[in-house]
């Protein structure tokens, strides 16, 4: 190692150093550690260029043991990004660019948020996936437009979160060649020495994916270090397990124990370990000259852009179309028209279908025009109906496919959809049962909380499941996720607003849409065309449009005009229910109005006046059905006993039993509204 | 394979097989695929008595993959357990035994509820510990009265799932010699062929997680199967993996595919499979009375219970003391005084502190009494104060330590800590950060769902974690928890309350508790000795008696006697918020009354009286603080923006800096207050 090098390595020890010292609050050791490491990959390997974060054909770097976040900034300071030293001087305060752990989409240059153990592992597959794929779609003879690698830190945590391991298993299997992870094997973890709780061959579980492993090798030797990652691009058959010795908290006092991992090193330990490197006491946040002049990506990153725009110029002149339809796709442009196959797939008088099948045409009508449309399900695409037909699998040997094969892994899908849906270029979705929607739940807050643009389907949404029995029939779990803050939950009510949500699925690149789709076959709702529904045609046959679906919530049906009596309320399969228990009124003269509300969130963000006029607060008895938990209704019905639902684990038996075995009927709507009625 | 055995074999393939034909739903494939292997593990190996289950001196059976539900049923109608044929033909029917995945408590001889894959897997990792440390603890030099094994069926979705991995690699680990799982490799899953998914060496990855892995053998060779059972026993040092190729629906149409996995054989498939098999068409659900002998483990079950019950007799004598804390322990007795140790934790005075460092004074208060009270983290024991002192390091060569150490495994952790439950003879607990609570959701479900006595110790409970940022900061979560049926959550409001909390989660052993702890220091308040403050002593400075938590919630403080103006409700860190407001409104003159509502659920299981008599329905005014979701107070509150909280994610800033700038403070409480005062 050269002294320059070893400077910009300290460079990078000492500003997390002082940054971490100076917050009071932080993880100095894995920087400290990692630096050598760190500085090797991202001033010799990784592509990228500092002066526009967003450039397509860039590297991603995934920093999966997000809290080593001021090594992240610290290099993005250094390679020239965006953030100026007084962020990395505000490090953890309020406002600032350089939040605990990073955030996507709050500093310039973080590929995806972590810090929740293995979610960056399972983005990294992700991006590794969505390169494949657009790798195989696009790239020609010679002509290898997209061609970048995917780099991961991960810290023993990842490797012993279950999210890890699944995602390393899926990658093995995918055989995605241009992943890389770097795994820090520092022997330290916060209650100690990993030997209290680690004591597995992690390199011979790897080996065991699929995956070529490399290691453990000195992570203080750059060179040795550089030669892995070298034999890592030169692999590409299999994804690259590089494992690194290291010592956490290297030179300071708390060095080699936990002590070092989360908390900072305190003015005695700084001191001792400025010493120990022979790194000058004062300034704090110092960077000489030589390393910002060493590491400044900017000059290098600009020319490696301007390379790949060549060859994009090139590539773009021998084959227009596909540059153009690429070009289109990593700009996230939906095609004109794109949604053209979405009207009059179910025409009046349409069988009565579940909504997961409904969704199954939904996505093959837009499949066409949508190619990046891409996703699958944890091993349950029978019963999700989430095939793309003739779609292909995306396997080993299948990169260019359209039909993702997650395995029993829901917790790495979600994880991987969230990687391809920052990646760019795709638009991802998973599929797995609702109930299982637990198990892959830290993904889905992570996308509604750096607005990742993920499509999660979830079928089997109730007791309408039947015999699987409470295992599987989710009963707390539409509730749970609408309290996420940042995701769109859809239920929709028939087939007609399934197509809706799928179009809004789609449409809504800035954040996670959860698609909550029945099991059984229900009604399709006979429709007015759309916008031609007005309260003359109160009373009649037919319900709204389920254009309506766009705000969230709207007027399905009302018995004559005028301000109602009362207001029933539905969300999927339970819609009908409302509808049904509606008219039975209106037969008895009552003026009930049937409101359509599929997802709370998108009606929440509707105007006041919106809102009121559909949940008129002048009405006081607004009921709810839905089967799931009560607790949730009352924003909108007023008092929690005004829903009909259940507050309990369902049963196995056919779902139609279920329905009556809990009361969750027509009848049973229409005899609350009597009864509030009656007063 | 002699004649009786292969009859045996296919009774219970095709009682099976009938139970889902009859049901017109379920999973016929893998009981016909595992029949030879689950008879000759039941046959030759298994320790059970049919006539007593809860016999504790049982070895245990976990089917994971508890989808094949009914190989369950028909093993355990075959044996003699109280399951008459009757309940295999209401197989999935309304208020049967035969549910569509088994369910612990409903079914005898049901070890655990599985079906959501991986959750059985950490089970049985959890009974196998928990015999262990029973037999480290208790067993004597020629007196192993504690012995006995472990045995679970995994299928290909237990190996893909995370949890899983993580169970499998914690049970290396601890080298847990008497775990064995046997894999049923069959290469199908839902989606076809394993190999669209799944390409990994299992055997290899186990044998990286220091697991004895025999296989793939024949499953359908019982005598190759038996000697691997045998193998597997006579390996103590190590956990072990049996794999077994066996081919899904064997003898069906269907065999060998996905289609023979989650669907009737169909009357046709049947029939074929009656032929192949030689079984006789009808009558269904056939037992041959030869079977019924052969099977029938009453017999030896209750010589094998009668033999351990001497060496009980033989333990007692030698070891009386030991004999009689060990019984007190398996049947689930607290000892008298358990709780002594609670009292006076906290004198009047006493400085601020964060309930998880009182919980941490409260756990070791109790623990010398509670032998039996163990547990641990994942990976989080500094920050979540779940250390029992001098309890040791539960580790591979440590059995009867009290501390675990799950490495950061959240998920199976929450799954071994069922098992521990489930097992018997121990009050075991978890500990991470509410944020992680989503890593293991879908096991503190299954403990709601059936029962299971865990207890979920989640610290670092809302932004007053600070600068770790919304990554770190739950705030869906504590109202996502209250979602789920069954789960008691407390959310103590100072180190009394906490004391409290501990009390009642050991004390409630028929379901899951989960106890949310603050990282910050928070004030301990003043209260009044237990039962002794009544209406006459409103106003003053002392609260009342923490003891009050039992009912969930109860009236803390208030200005004076009579119908108060307003009630201020909070919990955790946020009661002193309301209780400063409440304060600051009676200076000015107004009766306001605080009211500590640390568990929404034990205070709906209060009356109706009480209830009315704590959040008197005729007091309008009634506001909720907790820094979290709003959504969700109305049903006490009784209007949604009767509510300080925050329906956002956080930010990464120190604590204080977090409750000021998102307006959780008192003074936001009281001006809500006089807001609603006014008017």
């Amino acid at each position: 190692m050269d002294d320059l090098e070893l400077q910009c390595i300290n460079t990078i020890r000492f500003l997390s150093v002082d940054g971490v010292q100076q917050a009071n609050s932080g993880h100095p050791g894995t920087p400290m550690a990692l630096a050598p490491a760190a500085y090797t990959l991202w001033q010799h390997h990784l592509r990228h260029n500092p002066a526009d974060p967003h450039w397509p054909g860039r590297d991603r770097f995934v920093l999966s043991c997000g809290h080593a976040s001021m090594l992240l900034y610290s290099l993005l300071h250094l390679t020239g990004y965006d953030l100026p030293l007084e962020e990395l001087e505000s490090f953890r305060q309020l406002h600032s660019r350089t939040p605990g752990h990073p955030e996507y989409g709050l500093t310039p240059g973080v590929e995806c948020t972590t810090g929740p153990l293995g979610q960056g592992c399972g983005n990294s597959v992700g991006f590794a996936i969505g390169e494949a794929w657009l790798a195989k779609r696009y790239n020609k003879p010679g002509q290898d437009i997209i061609g970048h690698s995917t780099y991961a830190f991960c810290s023993d945590g990842d490797m012993q979160e279950g999210i890890g391991s699944e995602a390393a298993s899926l990658a093995g299997h995918l055989r995605l060649g241009r992943l890389t992870w770097l795994y820090d094997d520092n022997h330290i973890q916060i209650e100690g020495d990993t030997a209290l709780a680690f004591s597995e061959d992690v390199g011979a579980r790897f080996a065991a994916y699929g995956w070529h492993v490399q290691g453990p090798l000195d992570g203080a030797d750059t060179a040795a270090v550089s030669s892995a990652i070298e034999a890592a691009k030169a692999e590409t058959a299999r994804p690259s397990l590089i494992i690194l010795k290291t010592i956490i908290g290297i030179g300071s006092p708390q060095q080699g124990t936990g002590e070092a991992h989360g908390a900072p090193l305190g003015e005695e330990g700084v001191r001792v370990a400025k010493d120990y490197w022979h790194w000058p006491q004062e300034p704090k946040f110092l960077v000489p000259d030589e390393v910002r002049g060493q590491m400044d990506a900017r000059e290098r990153g600009g020319q490696q852009q301007a390379e790949w725009q060549q060859r994009w110029e090139a590539y773009a002149a021998a084959y227009p179309a596909e540059a153009a339809e690429l070009q289109g796709l990593l700009a996230g442009k939906l095609p004109e028209g794109w949604d053209g196959g979405l009207g009059g797939l179910f025409p009046a008088g349409s069988k009565p279908i579940a909504t997961r099948s409904a969704s199954e045409k939904a996505l093959n009508a837009i499949a066409a025009s949508l190619p990046n449309l891409i996703g699958g399900s944890a091993d349950l695409a029978p019963s999700t109906k989430t095939l793309v037909k003739d779609g292909g699998d995306f396997g080993p040997h299948g990169h260019g496919a359209r039909n993702f094969h997650f395995g029993v892994r829901e917790h790495a899908m979600g994880a991987v959809v969230n990687g391809l849906a920052l990646h760019g270029g795709v638009i991802p979705y998973s599929a797995t049962f609702l109930q299982f929607s637990d198990y892959m739940r830290p993904a889905i807050r992570l996308a509604a909380l750096s607005g990742y643009g993920s499509i999660f389907v979830f079928s089997h949404d109730s007791i309408g499941l039947g015999e699987d029995g409470p295992t599987h029939q989710p009963v707390e779990h539409l509730m749970s996720l609408r309290l996420i803050p940042g995701l769109i939950l859809i239920r929709p009510g028939d087939a007609h607003e399934t197509a809706e949500a799928w179009r809004i699925a789609v449409r809504h690149r800035s954040g996670p849409v959860a698609l909550i789709l029945t099991r059984q076959n229900i009604s399709v709702l006979d429709r007015a065309p759309e916008d031609a529904y007005t309260e003359q045609d109160y009373g009649g046959a037919l319900c709204a449009g389920a254009h309506g679906l766009r705000q969230g919530g709207y007027i399905l049906w009302q018995a004559q005009v005028g301000t109602p009596d009362c207001i029933l309320m539905g969300t999927g399969s339970e819609l009908q229910l409302a509808l049904e228990a509606g008219r039975k009124l209106a037969a008895e003269g009552v003026n009930a109005r049937v409101v359509s509300l599929p997802s709370f969130e998108l009606f929440d963000r509707q105007d006041q006046a919106y809102r009121d006029d559909v949940l008129s607060p002048a009405v006081a008895i607004r009921i709810g059905v839905e089967a799931g938990v009560r607790n949730g209704w009352q924003r909108y019905t007023g008092r929690a006993d005004n829903a009909v639902g259940l507050d309990h684990y369902g049963a196995s038996a056919p779902a139609e039993e279920l329905y009556a075995h809990f009361g969750i009927t027509a009848e049973a709507v229409y005899k609350l509204a009597q009864e509030r009625l009656l007063g």
